[in-house]
């Protein structure tokens, strides 16, 4: 950058180009993470979760500020050291920097505002999916539920725990899954609410519905063994995966399959967009005999089942 | 903007030779203004302040994030409503669009991140200040503290309190003030922690030292008149005028006079760089018959007398 930290502001040299990509998002202890959270958590977890919104855009991440409100507890040398090495370490694995921000006394609350670049005209959007595109997911899902779970009931003796516990606090945005979908995915979304609400809120603003069949979606064996009776639900509906959901037309369908056959991107289809008129979107599930399980339809900002 | 709120991040176009400027601040309810201020205060008093650090590095605003963490007595409709015609008020006179942002539930909390663009290489920064440069500020001093003693003690009777409470909740950044010094100015700051210690900051970044004259400070007559024994305090060591302290080199003097005559730079020369290094970076205050009234050495982050 051409000015960093220490003057009013951050000066930065903008790539000739590109249009920019900016997003904020807060994180609040006892909401977003447990109070018990280390240093290094609060701020992998902050991190990786906004930058999941760059990779949304198929967006290259470029600088953030962070505005840091910390309680009298934590305002010490040694929980400042553990939480600027973990942020050090996500923005250094993902190339973004530190470019500005503010300290303020209070409960430990953390927004961080991310800037990226994308190509004039590149970047991925919610509104263009088209009826007879394919839905594609990247990674498992339902790990960040499983997580969720495992934090609330503190089972000491879960076998997948290790695992689940890095998922959450170090959840991995899909920066370059989304650089890859770039002129190839005609809509994507980052699921942070969970699969049903997100790819709910692609068909609401692209004017479409899907279908999504259970078989199809990506679940951890380990979920799957140890919570079998869960896992369906946390895989539709149980947020925090921070996987990208997008929608490939039929004549980008080859690019798509041939980058997940060369092992470029990790991610599988689990269903279809449908035609749909604003008053009738709707997401529905299917299993392997194609008995339709359930239907929800997207809300303003959420699912009302 | 290309793409605006809606998406998982806002799409920007950048104008062709322009770097970007980016900031972000935080204010606390009960830290940074009264608990008691009305929705539309906070939110002028808020984008005010975070344009103010834009208008100190000569940056036109472009666009802003809010993270907006309110409690359960504000989250209502009519509170929402006064925030947002304060907000969209301060936002169309400076002509800065919100792109993006996130609620949260906790105590009255705002983190504004702006982004601004300046030519190339044409940002103002704290760094410039060279030996025999005229420093100057712009508007009044100590009307910031003032204000403040007004909220604090509530004068029910204070002749001043319109005048002043608008300085508190709508402080005018600078922004046209810092658009005509690019190119002029060898460096610039905006007054948030007081003249003595923004100042300082300039003469530290900078290697410098400076000397004020207490009889150029502006002051208002209204203050002058009404709190005399307090009024050079204020205007020396007083915070949140948000007003430019910004250095001239002699050759580019003539330029500011020019725009002072003109009426197109309300501004005033208060002193003088001198050389320093620094071990030794101080500001200096004469009085008219330039007798010494006190030495400050600009700290780390704040002055210690």
């Amino acid at each position: 950058m051409a000015l960093g930290i220490g003057d009013d502001a951050a000066v930065l040299n903008v790539t000739p180009g590109q249009q920019l990509v900016m997003a904020s998002d807060t994180l609040v202890a006892g909401v977003h993470f447990p109070e018990t959270a280390s240093g290094r958590e609060v701020a992998t977890r902050s991190l990786c979760v906004n930058l999941s919104d760059m990779a949304a855009m198929g967006a290259k991440p470029r600088w953030f500020t962070l505005a840091l409100t910390l309680p009298r507890d934590k305002a010490n040398a040694e929980w400042l050291a553990d939480f600027s090495a973990g942020l050090g370490d996500i923005a250094k694995q993902y190339d973004v920097a530190l470019v500005g921000g503010d300290t303020t006394s209070g409960p430990l609350t953390l927004t961080l505002s991310l800037v990226g670049e994308v190509p004039v005209g590149e970047a991925l959007t919610r509104s263009g999916a088209g009826s007879g595109d394919s839905v594609f997911v990247t990674g498992y899902l339902g790990d960040g539920a499983a997580a969720l779970e495992l934090l609330i009931n503190d089972f000491a003796d879960h076998t997948d725990s290790d695992r689940l516990l890095r998922r959450f606090y170090c959840p991995e945005p899909q920066i370059q899954a989304g650089l890859k979908l770039r002129s190839i995915a005609s809509a994507c979304i980052d699921i942070s609410d969970g699969l049903m609400a997100d790819l709910g809120h692609i068909c609401k603003a692209s004017g479409v519905t899907a279908v999504i069949q259970t078989e199809q979606l990506p679940i951890a064996a380990e979920i799957l063994e140890r919570s079998p009776l869960d896992a369906l639900e946390w895989a539709l509906c149980g947020g925090d995966d921070y996987q990208l959901c997008f929608t490939v037309a039929a004549d980008q369908l080859a690019k798509v399959e041939a980058l997940i056959d060369l092992g470029e991107l990790d991610a599988r289809r689990i269903g279809t967009i449908k035609p749909g008129d604003q008053s009738i979107i709707t997401v529905s599930v299917i299993d392997k005999n194609n008995t339709l399980l359930t239907v929800v339809k997207p809300g303003y900002n959420h699912f009302s089942h």
